[in-house]
């Protein structure tokens, strides 16, 4: 390794690799969770007409004021037909939510408050007339040409529903980052085999996986390969050369072992790593490359390839994915976000001269940080929702906001 | 509408029709979001043997204690590979993060605190030589046969790599309702389509589905009706005739209006409603049905359709199914779910007798309420993260907690 850096330097380290992702257009079906690359405008006026907000009649309030408290019914505007014309005088029009208001009606009165009788409205005594009552008035949400939807948001329910309500069925978005994952270690089997006493399971995969889909931050392909220099060497010489992969990431080999080959076989292929160790607990080698790739060409803004190196045990991994990996593909597929701090729920204390990257969990807006016994399972992550970073030597009170990952 | 109950009782009222789903085997790599149906149990200890932490040399401090501070090195005990045995006397073995501790060895001597001369390890002056330093001891994570994970937990990254590492590799997790949505009204049209003035693209169904299949709560197909009688008598008929389909949601015509035909047609076919009204603002019209499934023997704890009948505006869909529907999802697919609440960053005035079901913004474990301008459109929704419920005539305080949907 390397001199030890801050999580804060290996941020920007990283962060100054970072180009926002190409765009493609996606059909709303198909757009959740994805990002938008560029403004959806809106198409018209919202609403596009007066809109009626209650069931009821509407009428011209200064007729109203001429004195007339009943009013002759001379139709019915229903949701989805064409606007009538509200005669002058003291008529009424029958209206539905929805509807567009009848030309020269100004005020809705809901069916609760008038009574009908003979083809007249009696509204009742002592109700509310007034202008724009009920109404909901035509361009009072946005104006057409207004933007609906800004560049960097990421499309849920809400958003999907707006651009559905203004026409945008196919929707640009950032393309999802590709990125492979290559696992080693002789101690690792394939989970659907029995292993020996001295032999565990392989379950990054799983993980990083569901990390990396439940969010909509790319798409993943995964390979294992033992503890063997040749093949390691030839694997990651294939990834680096594949134009197709954006992101690679690599598990265990880069500590000080004596079968640990990632590291030095990077090294040897890419030279000086941007960093090797970073001052924190767990993932303290942790190491990050670039490599420019020869088909700048063809890919403009993805001309690098990343090589993310995590150590291989399963904390060391989840941390590492949260505090660095997850925020660098959000800022790749250019999400505008909001780094999220929370309040602690308990004193805590941490007596290491290295940044802790704690799993937390969340109840009623506040964190309870649980650190786990050893980083060498994901049962003791289970139940926690996220990471939480901690200053070196530091005492934190109940309140405290901590930057949360 | 019937006279209206609270939101606690319609919550009740919903909650005394819903059992949980039958379950089904998934394959991990398509288990994400779901819900466990049986417990999964480790199928042996965890770790499954005394595992090294460090790279370095493996002694026993026995040895140690007879005054040496030298050892031969005789071997090294990979990661993966058979135990080897640690003879009696001033050896070591060297030995990688992820091995097996060799037979008889109890302490780990990480390597940056030892030189090697000579075939020799020289341990640096002054260093900590305990039991069982840098050992993960077998079964101190957890002993085969305990309960891993819970039945009714969500399955995320944590948990599906747990499920790998412990051979789950299919899981047995509750089915995903099959739920139906029947949109009415002649103001509608297609996403596709341009609309006359006095028309409106349809958004609903792009906003339910996402909601739903965000979080993994149910499969969604979905329909168009406009507001004619008979069209929409035979559609309700032949879906609760469908023995497939778990829950019916409908949006509209259940209010007051000339062409509300929905809540009439469903009173016809089914009876009086288990609720038609909430004191809620919006989405007060909200009505709840249930029917038999005349097939209760197929499936004999999904023998009733669920019917939801939602207005039609985009802000009372979306706060009901905040409020009422997607809970109820949560609570068939069996999720073990904890109830949120979160403090106010402001204080909040809410004048109405009704209750109040609000979105809210969320910024560092705090929530800001954002009445929408109307309920007419999901525009006033974008950026919100969810809704708050607030009781009538109510002045809150920066710092009160609200339950939020």
């Amino acid at each position: 390794m390397n001199p030890l850096i801050s999580p804060a330097e290996a941020t920007t380290k990283i962060t100054n690799q970072l180009v926002t992702s190409l765009s493609e257009k996606k059909h709303l079906s198909h757009a959740h969770g994805r990002v938008l690359a560029s403004d959806i405008l809106a198409d018209r006026d919202a609403p596009p007409f007066n809109r009626v907000m209650m069931d009821g009649i509407c009428i011209n309030t200064y007729n109203h004021k001429l004195g007339s408290w009943r009013y002759k019914i001379i139709g019915t505007q229903a949701a989805g037909a064409e606007k009538m014309i509200l005669p002058k005088g003291e008529f009424a029009i029958e209206v539905m939510t929805g509807a567009t208001l009848p030309t020269d009606a100004n005020c809705i009165i809901p069916i609760e408050k008038i009574d009908i009788q003979d083809g007249y409205a009696l509204p009742h005594d002592g109700i509310d007339a007034e202008d724009n009552q009920h109404i909901h008035p035509i361009g009072s949400d946005c104006k057409s040409g207004d933007i609906l939807i800004a560049t960097g948001t990421t499309l849920a329910a809400n958003e999907l529903a707006t651009a559905a309500s203004n026409g945008a069925t196919q929707v640009q978005v950032t393309r999802l980052p590709r990125i492979h994952l290559i696992t080693t270690g002789d101690e690792v089997i394939d989970p659907s085999h029995t292993p020996s006493d001295f032999q565990i399971r392989r379950s990054h995969p799983t993980a990083i996986r569901s990390l990396i889909e439940a969010e909509h931050l790319g798409t993943i392909s995964d390979e294992h390969l033992r503890d063997d220099p040749e093949t390691i060497k030839q694997t990651i010489q294939n990834t680096l050369n594949n134009p197709e992969i954006n992101v690679l990431i690599l598990t265990g080999g880069i500590s000080m072992g004596k079968f640990d080959w990632v590291a030095p076989l990077l090294k040897q292929q890419l030279g000086e790593p941007e960093f090797h160790g970073v001052a924190q607990k767990p993932g303290k080698p942790f190491a990050f490359w670039t490599n420019k790739k020869n088909n700048a060409a063809k890919q403009p803004n993805q001309n690098h390839t990343l090589i993310f190196a995590l150590p291989g045990n399963p904390v060391s991994v989840t941390a590492t994915m949260h505090r660095y990996i997850l925020p660098a593909l959000r800022r790749i597929l250019g999400k505008t976000e909001i780094p999220n701090k929370l309040p602690l729920a308990e004193e805590f204390h941490w007596n290491l001269p290295l940044t802790g990257i704690l799993p937390y969990k969340i109840k009623d807006g506040k964190i309870t940080i649980h650190p786990p016994r050893n980083s060498g399972d994901y049962i003791s992550l289970q139940g926690t929702n996220g990471f939480v970073e901690i200053p070196p030597h530091s005492i934190l009170k109940p309140g405290d906001y901590l930057p949360t990952y």
